[in-house]
């Protein structure tokens, strides 16, 4: 199997974690469009009774599609069960995510909700996070100031680019700038250091919020549950 | 004098702090009116070779029509001092900024800034701040979870709204939720967390930022200067 066909695998084993009569929040990204897919046909299959809360508007056209009864974030008091991607991931569950540009609002759908369950494959599971550029959304408005003192606290910044060699825009209209950082050592420490700086509307590292990842490996999907949460 | 005379009063002798050769931050508001007006006659009269840096496009469009050289936040490496109003300050000089909405810009400027100066009337001088809404700039997605987690939290959040009863906007096309809290016990652990929740782009709460304040008074302008900075 090749890597999309791991992915698609361990996104058709994530999906059974779904139960009838509950609130499900949908990732981005490629795997996520596998998981869509599987759910779209359980839901189908089994007639369930279930509501989605996407994390982006690919994800909720894609869900909407399918058949997916899909409602706003704030159009529901909470969300039971969310199935996200990652971007890196080490033992201890704490994570790296926003290489597609839209970890705010997956974060805000992640922190909203009771249980969080990742799919990745087998590579992005490391020993411990860093390797994968840790990505900052900050605002237009002083982003400049804010790269100076990412600079000076020795965590190499770089603006994200487009093709075109300008800096990308998200959703909310802000800018990303990648921590390429090789090795996380205290990831809670540098967690609350980077939201105290002004500007930064949200950073990539996800503490504390997955409770079950579904790992794509060339045996089929393996599961791991945190027992520390 | 009525309080718009000492706010001016008050605005005139802050101008004094400004030296020539440096770079100048501009807050936002009425107070602020009155001290671009004073600065712009300083700039004339003693022909000061000096730079303004505005906070919002309102004091910007303001300090060029009356012959100050402006530049952009990102367009200068730092700023020297920066003059502005606030909504309340206490006795250590911790305050409350935001009732204008414009407090995420302020801040950025104020932490890039190597001096911070603030005018105000003795109206906003207070034991403990507080008993001005601590205004938060949200983003929209999610806004409501993030109200329901300040409300869990006693922090007693409205949304503030316009005289059409919708949300109000931001320059940066966020909401802002006031926080009415009556007494801040304990500012530095209230920053902290709301500074780590998601969702909250930047909180009112100006803390070990302002080394001087001037209050006008109805026997004419005191200035004040923070001995612990």
């Amino acid at each position: 199997m090749n890597q999309d066909e791991l992915k698609r695998v361990a996104a058709e084993r994530s999906v059974e974690f779904v139960q009838d009569h509950t609130i499900v929040g949908l990732g981005t990204g490629s795997t996520v469009m596998h998981m869509v897919r599987a759910l779209a046909k359980r839901v189908k299959d089994e007639n369930l009774d279930i509501i989605g809360v996407a994390t982006s508007s690919r994800t909720r056209k894609q869900a909407e599609e399918l058949g997916i009864t899909m409602k706003g974030i704030d159009e529901v008091d909470h969300v039971d069960l969310t199935i996200d991607g990652a971007d890196e991931v080490d033992k201890n569950f704490q994570g790296i995510k926003g290489g597609g540009a839209a970890h705010a609002f997956e974060k805000i759908v992640a922190t909203s909700s009771t249980h969080n369950l990742w799919i990745v494959d087998e590579s992005k599971l490391v020993d411990r996070i860093g390797g994968f550029p840790l990505p900052l959304e900050v605002i237009p408005y002083g982003s400049t100031k804010v790269f100076q003192r990412l600079e000076n606290e020795d965590l190499h910044p770089k603006f994200r680019k487009d093709d075109q060699g300008q800096n990308i825009i998200t959703h909310s209209g802000n800018y990303i700038i990648d921590l390429h950082l090789g090795l996380i050592n205290h990831p809670h420490l540098l967690a609350n250091w980077l939201s105290e700086q002004v500007g930064i509307l949200e950073h990539g590292l996800f503490l504390d919020t997955v409770d079950t990842i579904v790992v794509g490996t060339a045996e089929g999907p393996k599961v791991l549950y945190s027992h520390s949460i």
